[in-house]
């Protein structure tokens, strides 16, 4: 199985990138996992949010293929404990999907589209995070999910 | 009033500190907050979690004055969304209390007498997070908080 997670803009700061990068060198011993960033949207100050989500809703389906699993992170998703989302992991790892496609939209949320077309969310936390921290807390999470799939220490750093 | 995060061990990664002095730096706008790093409480493999817990314990009790409130980072705390962590954060600043202190404790949790000491736990995810994540998931949604208390746009960076 393949994981890959989607999201929109760069990571503009350096900490953010090394940070991301620590995990996604980390979860190659366990996964083979990827981050995609999708070109933010151009916007002026007069920008219609709606229209925005109409872009980057077309820009997301463009990476998504027939087959995918697609799980939204969406703060109305369900919430895991960590132990609980490594069961979540194993499950999809059983269900024979090929690729795994966890997102996260731009800031102004998803669209209705795609609401409807992937009904899986599940939501970090209560709390909303800025797009740089939620890339990061997810990527943590996931390799903390594998290190319990495969009982292995947690390597805290 | 002052805002202080307490927690053990130092930041062990370059990009971890430069991620937290950026929220640090942000929050001095709004408020007087500060990290203080507590020294690990040397161990070996066969240390005794309960004798570390009791260590870590009397550092952290040295650091906290009479009349400082005490709220304690825990799994098992209440959960907020940001907005209601930020209406937490006036009702603090209306209360008249001089320092708060959020506390992060060691690997093996916190004390019984902790627990006891200090009723008021605040739980930021169901998810467990490694204790540098912790850190920087806290500022974030301090500085979060202040943005909503001041009304003003949240810097996304």
């Amino acid at each position: 199985m393949e994981i890959q997670l989607l999201c929109i803009g760069k990571t503009d700061r350096s900490f953010w990138a090394e940070a991301l990068e620590m995990y996604e060198k980390r979860l190659q011993h366990y996964v083979k996992f990827s981050i995609r960033y999708l070109a933010d949207v151009k916007t002026s100050k007069k920008s219609d949010p709606s229209k925005i989500k109409l872009e980057e809703t077309k820009l997301l389906l463009e990476k998504i293929k027939p087959g995918d699993m697609v799980i939204l992170l969406d703060e109305k998703g369900k919430m895991f404990n960590s132990a609980e989302f490594s069961k979540e992991i194993e499950n999809q790892m059983n269900s024979g999907k090929k690729k795994v496609l966890f997102v996260i939209g731009g800031a102004y949320g998803f669209s209705e589209e795609l609401y409807q077309k992937f009904p899986e969310r599940m939501a970090l936390s209560k709390m909303t995070f800025s797009h740089q921290m939620v890339r990061l807390f997810f990527c943590e999470q996931l390799y903390r999910a594998y290190t319990i799939i495969n009982n292995h220490p947690y390597h805290n750093a």
